[in-house]
């Protein structure tokens, strides 16, 4: 089966060189690999529970938008977008809160570590906690299951609420599937060996240790100043360096070949200065970095373009999201009106008048089909195909699978007809 | 200041003649008082929380809607729609979620209740509490903030939550309203002397105590049936009745003018008998309830013309919705992608190029004005005026208040523009 693989990324804050090497230079290059699907989005609904200032969350969510995008995301084949543009992913959160026990929600993580911490300094446990914080796993579950992600990267401290997104969606899938899996369970990977960068002072690069260096921020000027401020020994140019020991020989080694890796432990044990150590490094970065940089003052220069490629985004994911909760929304009771079953026995003439698919041949000699409503409009047509099998086979899959095939299937709405209306004739026949 | 009144109906169940009189009846009432503006909607995604069965759910929306729409509910002067079609109040309600104190939710008295029979039972206090039953008056305060509603009539049970959502309306004003009021806080009407009707047994008219009388089921055959089940006194005809200790002579006056009650009065004390009687109590009935139920079972078996009437109210409901909900996404950070403040002074030409009012008149001689985009693009255009003073003054509101005027404005969206660009666009002015 082919691997969903979805990946938030939190809108506050401005990445860091630590951020690069440990989390986005790795995710972009397995959303690379083929045939994985990627999907990346700025959990900026999930920002909200953390910050209420309005500007830093605006400021982040076009920071982060703009790294991603210049660091080497390629929107033709990762589904980039924003939480806040899929208006499906609120509407799920109510539908899996109504099937979520309190009682999970409880034991998670994140909000024990608030009521101990309030416990601890002798405060109601719940001092300071909002909704949010503490009903976020059901959010996360609806990012997850909005599009039957199979895989989710997550640090160590993330794997419960992988397991809470699984339990949501098999208790939904119980109670209103009726046989059918509506949602696929997620699994979480946890990657072991995420390399984490030395900061400035040798410790693991944070914010919190006030140790970074720059990504983007300050340009080459800021980089180079700030790897002038890295931590090195007494010795002088002429003594033998001790790579092993070296957090800057580990800041090299992230972004040198091997080859590179190797000729620059060998000038160190011959007794390069740390003064040139430092000067190879920066280069070294500004290779990798500088064309990246300025491409993000590019897009930071011109946000528009940012809109528009997670405009773009947001209509792919969409177009997987509008159809699934269609379903859902049938499932748990919440269709359009119709019908509902007679109380007398049906009778032929009494059977709900089904929408039907047609399938023909043109004057320009190819294949096509579309899909009527009872009243005659047409809900679907098709493009046109060499071979009349392989229109016979989108009409076979879009009977079976419903909505969920109509993302990939060539065809295009009828005038007028919206998504809504497509899925709930497909679940007509479907239902037949 | 115009009231806004505000009422959710529970889509469990269907509706007897205890409801009819007690709340259907006089909520109709009260909505074709002139100078309130009235919302009834279908409150089904909290039917959720107490109904994991999608048939029943199902069955409950359609005969309620055309229970209320056959009682005399006036689609024209009511915005009457379904709250799951607004998918606005799910994300209003995560918008919420964050700023809501969970300590608010643990002093819910719905919550409570469960929590206290749990814990008489001798079982954990959360054992079945569902994240549903305990956040949902976050729901109920998306419903409520969502409209600017001014008052909400509830029964004294839901008083509190009123409060919640006023507290929690108030702590988004305050955190992100920059000293405006982005939500009108609510009021609660607490109907004090609500009919309360008597079933079959003298007791209030209850599906539990099963001693209803159908509202439109069963038909007028139905409805003679349960009349005739009515329990009287063992009284003989001709022999005086007591109309102060008989339910059938409260049940009659619900229905009857007050001459209709002094003469029913009369004809007990003068002796008639039972069975007269209640011939006389189903004529009376059947005299108001018979047109309904025939508009009623016309309107279940066309089930596309409710679903019509509630499309219409959403678009009315959404109209309102859509452009707050973009000041709200803005006020806590998440508007669209734009430059964002430049280091350096801003000097004139760096000014974000703003949308533009032009006012005109036409060769028919009426005045008119439009809103275009910096690009061109057309993004309102209004009516004809007989005055330019008239258009001027639309001018004026719509640059003052906002997408919040453009509800009632005489103007219509520009070619495939959509509601939020103009109330982005109108935002940027008013920001000016």
């Amino acid at each position: 089966m082919k691997q969903r693989v979805l990946t938030g990324i939190t809108t506050t804050g401005t990445p860091h060189l630590g951020n690069f090497v440990g989390a986005i230079r790795p995710a972009i290059a397995a959303s690379l690999v083929a045939g994985n699907e990627s999907f990346f989005f700025l959990a900026d609904y999930h920002a909200l529970i953390k910050c209420d200032d309005p500007r830093r969350i605006e400021r982040s969510r076009l920071e982060l938008a703009a790294t991603w995008l210049a660091a080497g995301l390629d929107t033709e084949r990762v589904v980039f977008y924003r939480q806040s543009d899929i208006p499906e992913i609120p509407e799920l959160t109510w539908l899996l809160t109504c099937v979520t026990a309190k009682g999970l929600m409880n034991r998670a993580h994140a909000y024990k570590a608030s009521t101990d911490a309030n416990e601890a300094a002798g405060e109601e446990p719940d001092a300071g906690v909002t909704m949010g914080l503490f009903s976020y796993p059901i959010l996360m579950a609806a990012d997850i299951l909005m599009f039957n992600a199979t895989h989710v990267p997550v640090g160590r401290d993330q794997v419960q609420h992988i397991e809470m997104a699984r339990d949501v969606g098999q208790r939904f899938n119980h109670l209103f599937g009726q046989g059918k899996e509506l949602f696929v369970l997620p699994q979480a990977v946890v990657e072991e060996q995420v390399a984490t960068l030395p900061g400035l002072d040798g410790r693991k690069m944070s914010k919190s240790y006030d140790n970074t260096i720059p990504l983007f921020e300050g340009g080459s000027k800021g980089l180079k100043e700030a790897i002038a401020r890295i931590v090195t020994d007494s010795r002088l140019p002429g003594e033998a360096k001790d790579p092993d020991n070296s957090h800057l020989f580990t800041l090299y080694q992230a972004f040198a070949s091997s080859d590179e890796t190797a000729a620059f432990r060998t000038a160190l044990l011959e007794g390069l200065g740390w003064g040139d150590a430092k000067q190879q490094l920066f280069e070294l970065i500004e290779r990798e970095i500088g064309p990246k940089r300025a491409h993000y003052a590019e897009l930071m220069a011109n946000p528009e373009r940012i809109e528009a490629a997670l405009q773009e985004g947001a209509r792919k994911a969409r177009a997987l999201a509008t159809p699934l909760l269609v379903q859902l929304r049938e499932a748990v009771g919440l269709r359009r009106f119709q019908a509902i079953a007679a109380p007398v026995a049906a009778s032929e003439h009494n059977k709900p008048q089904l929408p039907i698919f047609k399938q023909y041949r043109e004057a320009d000699g190819r294949f096509y089909f579309k899909l009527t409503a009872h009243d005659g409009r047409v809900l679907l047509q098709s493009e046109g195909f060499e071979q009349g099998r392989d229109a016979g086979q989108w009409v076979g899959k879009l009977k079976q699978r419903g909505a969920a095939a109509l993302a990939e299937a060539p065809v295009q709405l009828g005038d007028g007809i919206s998504q809504d209306e497509v899925a709930e004739a497909l679940s007509l026949l479907s239902a037949e």
